[in-house]
């Protein structure tokens, strides 16, 4: 064996005085580097290629001291991270991670292993179980949801999606799609608001990407269920099968929430499955002053939720509810002879996802839930619709904004006027857009805060997205500032 | 906000000195339990339901000091822990977390993030690129392949199954499957002996379970390439469109290598898609004395090997590599609005896979192969080849056990003799098979190894994996005597 380190004959792996000694290192290196995040700029300034030309070509043959590798971390890693844990990070939903979850992803990953099967780790297993029904309780969904930890709402909705397709009872599971001259075409119903993995899902499906309808919302970007119905008859009508609806409280361009309970009436009359994509906003469900945006999500067959957004849990946790235990183990359960175990009344996961192996990722929760308590984390959701309700005040106070959808979580959409539209005159959408264009760009250079964009209806729009455990109030008004700064040097450009 | 732990009035998050001191204590309750592993029994003792009874039922409302959730790891969450990291671990396939890689696992934690995009984390991306490549050199692929990572071989091989549905052209992606006059039943095929993983990603693809053909072994486990000829002409014949092959290297139940370069020319023959499963054995190919076993894989369109099994990353890291970077993203990608980017020359790694959401887990792979070196890790699978074959050798030699299986890799099957079959009698299989469920139970039962099975027409068989970075010869050595204790044992309890 070739020695890793020091003089001594090596164990296959790192001798455990020098694991300790690595693992406090690592341990005081994390600390630093959450203390000094927002030393670094949020957005990573790297060009394209630059971190792979700092990194060996090909592997290397000789083993290497850890501290290099440590030390390889600050010079070559850091320099091209996008520190979502950055308190000036406003892009898309915060993923961000509170030191219990953090350190809980530690542990669990020194006690390694798979949660395929129950006997495999029965604490997983359990843990899983028991945290994702805590997390049913907290948002006040009915005990008639259970549930499971998956990786991402892609993975959630996909998973909803085949459950759904298998529940139509056309054996798709055993026969498949293609070549049967028995099968309807399978629809799916979104809003033009839902998020694109659903598309994908259907995709991955083979219910293919033209029968995702895509029905139009309100002025409001709410999905309408008269419109819904509307399409699902047409269909029907047309010999197409409605199977699917997927209605979402908080979409990803500007946190709107579809009228669950009148497209629930929708699906019953259909006939058909009804998930919702609650990935961001779930959490705010635990607020009794948010609650009347999910009124009817308890009439669902399956709820997503990503506590790796808006509940302070790093990167992946993705919480998948349904009602009926049997529908999503009948379109994926299989168990070969190899993993077979036989145990009585016990669970094991790998029968409610496509992925076999599983990490332990309920300790997150576990870790998350206890230290703060269900009350502190609803003080910290309030803290930050509060602070949400400052910026879009700020915005509306001021003439060269202007808000470009409502804001019912902790996600502002906006725009800013050039200077010609302000003083008055009419301008052309696409100067407008340009502009903002520009202002994103020009904000986001500036290193200490980073947001992202959408556009609404041609709009080209700026989106703040709060919802980090590193946010605070004076970040938010920071972005603000900055944005502020940033239009009045593109006015400058502009007028010079 | 409540406060939680001490007086001070909290930040949103646990205040930075409280987390460094944590982190340490989590890095040494880390260092600790890696050194005490084999106190624990390997496979959990607890019932089903016995961890969750621990735990509360409802999620706390009040917060708790730190001390007391990692207190409640060893009180709670350890007796529910089956120890894939144990030197006694021998079941399935090993998945262990070598120090670097699980130091690794913690850095990447604590950036947290999002790869989804390039500039979300670009750091992550092209680490991800490079230790791929990385992985491709050290095993021996060409140049021509590229990959990402995946969580789990099953993601991996669904992915090449979704590649592969879409390059039959028959546009699936945009128009699904169902209610197409035009399209033929499209099959799959693998052998008798393929992960289960396979069935169920076409399952999941809307194939169906009944259009997977498993297609008959050999004497030695090994896919007949004649077979699978045949059984594609003859769909062929029948109006069926082949289009999906899955070889495998290293099978789950007995770890044999389907003969990869015949099977390829069949699938040029068919025009279908090669994948080739090497997610357990495929480090192997590192190895020139095994490359003989991967002859032909370099002819495959996409290859899955999963360093969280053979390679000492703690879960999930699956290496998928595929040849057609176009054939891979024309099947799934898409991109919305609010996530359009625009970087020139950046990959999106969201581009190859249904997750969005995607981890740092690069880091684990370039931690593992600069820490112990390619030459370092290739002498740790010889070691662990070498050690299997001593294990073969006492089995072969001791006349109360039997090989089942010919043990290409790491991984012995094999079964033991009941005492009046090493008399000489001959023995119905209903009552061999029964010694050897007995023979399992009993020797998982004393704690310090845990063993699987599989069943290999018709004989239950046990199987002993090599393969954890804890291992070492004497723990093959005592997993070897404490089956020979436990089959005294029963030959006593059959006697008396």
């Amino acid at each position: 064996m070739s020695a890793p380190a020091g003089g001594r004959e090596p164990g296959p792996d790192m001798e455990p005085e020098a694991f300790r000694q690595a693992a406090r290192e690592v341990a005081d290196w994390a600390a630093r580097y959450r203390e000094q995040v927002d030393e670094h700029p949020v957005l990573a300034r790297v060009e394209p290629g630059e971190v792979a030309s700092r990194l060996a070509a090909s592997p290397p043959e000789e083993p290497e001291p850890f501290a290099d590798i440590l030390d390889d971390v600050e010079r070559v890693v850091l320099p091209g991270i996008t520190h979502w844990n950055h308190p000036g990070f406003f892009a898309y939903f915060a993923s961000s991670s509170s030191a219990p979850a953090l350190l809980a992803e530690f542990v669990a990953a020194a006690l390694g292993g798979n949660a395929m099967l129950w006997r495999t780790s029965p604490a997983a297993t359990e843990m899983e179980e028991r945290t994702v029904d805590w997390l049913r309780q907290w948002v006040h969904l009915p005990e008639a949801f259970r549930g499971v930890i998956l990786d991402t709402a892609s993975t959630s909705s996909f998973t909803a999606l085949l459950a759904a397709r298998e529940e139509t009872g056309l054996d798709v599971r055993r026969r498949g799609m293609a070549g049967r001259a028995d099968l309807p075409p399978l629809t799916a119903y979104v809003s033009d608001q839902t998020h694109s993995s659903l598309e994908k899902a259907a995709i991955a499906a083979g219910i293919g990407q033209e029968r995702v309808r895509r029905v139009p919302t309100d002025d409001r970007f709410r999905l309408r269920p008269d419109a819904l119905r509307e399409a699902m008859e047409e269909d029907r009508d047309a010999g197409r099968l409605p199977f699917f609806v997927c209605a979402t409280v908080g979409t990803t361009s500007t946190t709107s929430a579809d009228p669950v309970a009148p497209v629930a009436d929708v699906c019953e009359e259909q006939d058909a499955w009804l998930h919702v994509d609650a990935a961001y906003a779930g959490p705010a469900a635990a607020l009794p002053e948010r609650r009347d945006l999910f009124a009817g999500w308890e009439r669902a067959d399956s709820v997503v939720i990503n506590p790796h957004k808006w509940l302070f849990t790093p990167m992946d946790c993705s919480v998948f509810l349904f009602r009926d235990d049997e529908a999503v183990r009948r379109s994926l359960a299989l168990t070969p002879e190899y993993l077979s175990s036989g145990e009585e009344g016990a669970t094991n996961l790998m029968d409610y996802g496509l992925p076999l192996g599983r990490r332990f990722r309920a300790l997150k929760l576990w870790f998350l839930f206890r230290f703060f308590g269900g009350d502190g984390l609803r003080e910290r959701l309030r803290a930050h619709l509060d602070w949400t309700g400052d910026f879009v005040r700020w915005i509306e106070e001021d003439p060269r904004f202007e808000r470009t959808a409502p804001a019912p979580f902790s996600t502002v959409c906006f725009r800013t006027k050039p200077p010609e539209e302000t003083a008055g005159d009419e301008v052309g959408r696409e100067t407008v857009n340009d502009w903002n264009r520009r202002l994103l760009s020009e904000v986001n250079r500036e290193g200490s805060v980073f947001l992202s964009h959408t556009v609404l209806d041609g709009t080209y729009t700026l989106r703040l997205a709060v919802g980090s455990i590193h946010h605070r109030r004076q970040d938010v008004r920071r972005a603000y500032e900055r944005l502020v700064e940033a239009r009045e040097r593109l006015a400058r450009g502009a007028d010079g």
